[in-house]
């Protein structure tokens, strides 16, 4: 079996916690699997480069910044094969470049365009652990590029997916993933298995536990995820393709995310072309747009809502304050102080009274609902975020017979 | 001009001094010279990285050393990339293996076999300063490797000749070169110029200017060398072919090592190969052997007196302790508390008098010889550590008329 695991920078914070890394890849090679080992910059170290960075300069090239930041995962890589080598095991580090991860031209944030694995294949016939540099790849123009947010994870999927891996393994600090944010909901239990769509919604949700982009490509080339904590031996989560019968579950789990804002324009007139007016506005300056809501249109005029990071507020606020007038808008509000809850799920689509159950279920401790977005497997509502938690705490408390997925079959 | 300037650990320690040396490369590129600029890693990058190995092994693979040492420097160039063009200019990081700097595969102490200069001149051309990350290259297998001791130097020179380039400069924390190691002696002072072959000789003796391998190197590629400091623009030492008539120059520096321990085999059988024995035996365990003496033969046996680095004085004796019985010696003795003092000039060959004068001014001072060592350029004494400071000061007060050297000719 060949089997690519991802370690990320919490797991490998230090000599000591390397060593225990170290140890649980020599297990398992010891078992007679083939292991590529990705890994991610040690704890702190990129923060603390960037801080150097600050010290130099307000507005450092980006190409600069992948020459720098990709130090980070080099550093790793040695001190892990260093760590597996001590063990008495073959063990070789490979830097992105070296293996042969070719990305496009955008530093910084630079997608995979393809692996070259004869490397890799070379190392693992020849009896070595591999232990490859995450978030890191090369451009046409022998470049280091990286990958941006989500990258250590992209790259052991992308590897495994190359390699056609039979699992890929994803250490983190938790033991997977959740019906809901353990620190809010105490009783919030683990899923053993979740689709790639429920996971998707439930990373962009605000489940950080792994990026979107990971898991799409996961399910682009059919690989099983296992996200699982390095600190402990427990089963974490599998997310796999799940087939029809299994899509009996209707919740699988409830999502928050507080990084949220909401702007509305009111009063704008009801032509052709003004949400492509103000939504091309906000494209052009990069500013990601979550829900949209445009209201019944009254006397003419249409309110028009939208949600932003919070990150992107300014951003999109500068946008709006210009673009009201060419939409000949009455004015705009905004509101920082929301939070959206989420309820995920595959089996949702064929359970039309789901979403009754959960506006009853916020209804009855008096949260006001400010917008409503809904997709095939996930209702989302925008409500304050003082009342995020008492949100997510009643919808798990309402679905807490549907979050129960024992094996990935459960009865709503 | 294309000029190369190396700046060292010290001269890029901090956000603070990467600044000052961006300034001073702006400075340069701005008087319409190409400018290609090699870094070694931060002040103690190196040091940090090491402690952090040998929490994980006491014993790690030499390629991952490579792995992990060559980070600092990558660090050291994105950030002083960083720091030009925040002032303004067009520039590009490299690292070793980006140049094309390929080495043999000894890892951790490789030797440069090529330099491909093709993106270099594709850079240079297109208008940018380059930042070389120093001390690195790659080998066949497209694994990173790192020169060793002086590997920066090294690096830089190898640069300048590959580039055909009209000057390299060497920038460290001191002024230059000097008559005597200005802690020891008060009124040493700045040599404006020496040979190349003088500055192998006191490069070797202890004054830690330059490592003697670029040294080598910049005397094959007849590249000049200019050893000053970073933390001035005081004009340093000029390192070039120096003609025969400015040979004219007796004693152009006195150089002291410490790092001096000495090992003598008594009685000796005078037979052929014995010297071959003891020599080879301590070549097989990498002991470099430095000053070698033999006595005179008395009753048909012989003494064999030869001087070590300290750090090489345990492995030497392991060897002695072995080899005494092969070769029937009597027994044997050591010393660690010796030095070696040094006059250096590239005069001295023709002027007879000059080892006399040296025995002379150190028998004045009471100090007992206890090898003596004689090159076409050098004279060194062996004596007791303890003698050392006050013999460079006798020595240096001796020669100080000759030691004058304003224009790389003077009157012995």
């Amino acid at each position: 079996m060949l089997v690519v695991q991802k370690y990320g920078g919490s797991s490998v914070a230090g000599p000591e916690r390397i060593r225990r890394v170290a140890q649980r890849v020599v297990d398992l090679r010891r078992q007679g699997d083939d292991v590529v080992v990705v890994v991610s910059a040690m704890g702190d170290t990129t923060d603390e480069l960037i801080s150097l960075v600050q010290k130099i300069t307000d507005n450092p090239p980006e190409r600069e910044m992948d020459m720098l930041l990709s130090t980070g995962e080099q550093v790793s890589i040695a001190l892990l094969a260093m760590a597996i080598n001590k063990l008495g095991e073959k063990v070789i580090s490979l830097t992105g470049p070296q293996v042969g991860i070719l990305t496009d031209d955008v530093h910084t944030k630079a997608r995979i365009v393809e692996i070259k694995t004869d490397r890799l294949k070379e190392e693992l016939a020849a009896g070595q652990v591999v232990v490859v540099a995450g978030f890191q790849g090369m451009n046409t123009a022998n470049d280091i590029t990286t990958l941006g947010r989500g990258g250590s994870d992209t790259t052991a999927v992308a590897l495994a997916a190359a390699l056609k891996a039979d699992l890929c393994e994803i250490f983190t600090d938790v033991d997977g993933v959740f019906t809901a944010d353990p620190r809010l909901v105490p009783d919030a239990r683990k899923l053993p298995c979740v689709s790639y769509d429920e996971m998707l919604e439930l990373a962009h949700l605000g489940a950080a536990v792994l990026h979107p982009r990971s898991v799409e490509c996961a399910k682009i080339y059919g690989i099983p995820l296992h996200v699982r904590s390095s600190f402990n031996h427990n089963l974490g989560t599998i997310i796999k393709e799940v087939g029809e019968m299994e899509k009996a579950l209707v919740v699988t789990g409830i999502a928050h995310d507080l990084n949220v804002a909401k702007i509305g324009l009111f009063d704008v007139p009801d032509r052709p072309g003004i949400a492509w007016t103000i939504f091309q506005a906000l494209a052009d300056e990069n500013v990601n747009v979550d829900i949209i809501i445009q209201s019944a249109m009254r006397n003419g005029v249409n309110d028009i809502s939208f949600t932003v990071a919070q990150s992107d507020l300014k951003k999109a606020l500068a946008v709006v304050e210009k673009v009201q007038h060419r939409v000949e808008a009455g004015g705009y509000t905004y509101d920082e102080n929301v939070a959206k809850v989420s309820i995920v799920g595959a089996g949702m689509v064929s359970n039309p009274g789901v979403a009754a159950m959960m506006f009853d279920a916020l209804a009855r401790e008096n949260i006001n609902l400010d917008m409503i977005s809904t997709s095939e497997i996930k209702i989302s509502c925008i409500i304050k975020a003082s009342e995020a938690a008492r949100a997510v705490r009643a919808l798990h408390r309402r679905f807490s017979s549907c979050v129960e997925n024992e094996n990935c079959v459960a009865s709503a």
